[in-house]
């Protein structure tokens, strides 16, 4: 591979890809808003392990913000974003702007209906059209045989997999643990929003993660009862708000009031006016 | 290429394809589902034109179907539609079964939300979901640099070609005129259902837009005029029941008052039992 090259027009990254394939290149593709941090580095070695050539997109997408959410102020840096690109081995950026991702007078999207409906899917309407739109034109315009996301969006890891299923999208998806800070804190492109005292709150998300796990250690299974101890934890902080707290099964994301199959805990917080997810499988690492 | 193959599951079509794109051969596809006749065989004549591969799906597809529609009865023949399709020189049949294209659990939908609203769309709420959404899964499955349609069925090429655009699917859809039975009748899988003088008031969709070309011809552009000489023909025959006659622009298929540019004469009318649909492009040769 010759160094880094970056592509802003869908039709050259189709034909790019496209010619890869046909010479029997693998190709393994990190779909991402930008502002990396240490967690979108490690999908992208993760990913650079799995083919001959790493594709990364930089687009942050506006289908899936909300009116009132953070789209105008999503923080943005190409060179910084290239620079940590290029020490990680990726191979292509794909950097579209919005006029080439969406014309005048587009009109398609894609939706995954059940396991979008529960979490996020609540608070966040359309966001999961967004993301699975986005996505599908993506890996259209790439052509990956595997792409990877990261599992602290849980619900849109486990959306884009049916999507790919159901569609018969020819290509792998991989979901890789989160990675976090030293103190626990999931690493988010929205964590630069933090002021110092904002962030100690944050942690309590990590705590009650771990508080939950504990519980299920004892032999706690009522997703009530661990719920409660949760949530306890957050609402001590001051500046959270608490969104969600669920305990859901892995595969259909819908509630559970007694762990029983692999279940997990996840939540939504806002800390002051930066709003954080996170979650955890029982019975995994934490 | 050796002789007609036919290919039931997805993942065995996938690898197909794949193979033969890796080789460089091109691919062409005609989605059907089944009950061929000469319009069918034509699509897949021109197909085979423009590729090294023709491949074509039988699928009678459950999702664009209405509850009170004629899924269960719609004429199928695998035996009859594969000698035909080998005189048409198809390399390769994709025929899979309901519990292959959509196993339990499925919950995905493809959705063109603009040009799907008029037309058949207003009368059949959910037919343009079901086929978009086949469309995307056939397209993953059948991998084709080109896919072929009838215009006859006009607002789905439209929709078809607008979701491929939408979605950076990189094939081209092609988009053919509707061929007719020696009297003018529209060729469609559901004539079979006609009876001799059912048949007869059936010639009153091609004489209507005939009438409409006419009027066209001697300068009226007024699309209330003519849309109201179109339904005169049509009512007068027994049998028939208007479900639209609409005048609309070829590209947003939004109704217009006025013909100024490209429009088309776009009709669905039962016949005793039967739903049948034609149109004409004002200008175009009938």
């Amino acid at each position: 591979m010759p160094e880094m090259k970056t592509i802003e027009f869908t039709k050259e990254m189709q034909e790019y890809a496209e010619g890869l394939r046909r010479r029997g290149q693998k190709l393994s593709f990190v779909p991402t808003m930008g502002y990396f941090h240490e967690g979108h580095l490690e999908l992208m070695r993760e990913a650079k392990k799995l083919a001959d050539c790493l594709i990364v997109s930089i687009y942050v997408n506006p289908t899936q913000f909300g009116p009132k959410e953070d789209l105008s102020k999503y923080p943005r840096d190409f060179a910084r974003d290239a620079e940590m690109a290029k020490t990680v081995g990726v191979d292509i950026i794909f950097y579209p702007d919005s006029k080439e991702i969406y014309p005048e007078g587009y009109q398609t999207y894609v939706t995954v209906e059940e396991v979008t409906k529960n979490l996020c899917g609540l608070s966040r309407p359309g966001h999961f059209r967004g993301v699975t739109t986005i996505c599908a034109k993506l890996f259209h315009i790439v052509k990956p045989h595997v792409a990877v996301f990261g599992k602290k969006d849980y619900q849109q890891y486990v959306t884009i997999k049916r999507m790919v299923d159901d569609l018969n999208m020819d290509l792998e998806i991989i979901g890789l643990p989160t990675i976090r800070e030293a103190d626990g804190l999931a690493m988010s492109s929205r964590n630069v929003y933090l002021k110092d005292n904002e962030r100690q709150s944050a942690l309590t998300l990590i705590a009650s993660l771990k508080r939950a796990q504990k519980l299920y250690d004892e032999g706690e299974r009522k997703a009530s009862v661990i719920i409660g101890e949760a949530e306890k934890i957050i609402k001590a902080a001051p500046y959270t708000e608490i969104d969600y707290i669920k305990i859901c099964d892995t595969q259909t994301l819908q509630d559970i009031d007694k762990i029983e199959g692999q279940a997990i805990i996840a939540l939504a917080v806002k800390v002051a006016q930066t709003r954080l997810i996170d979650n955890h499988v029982f019975g995994d690492v934490i």
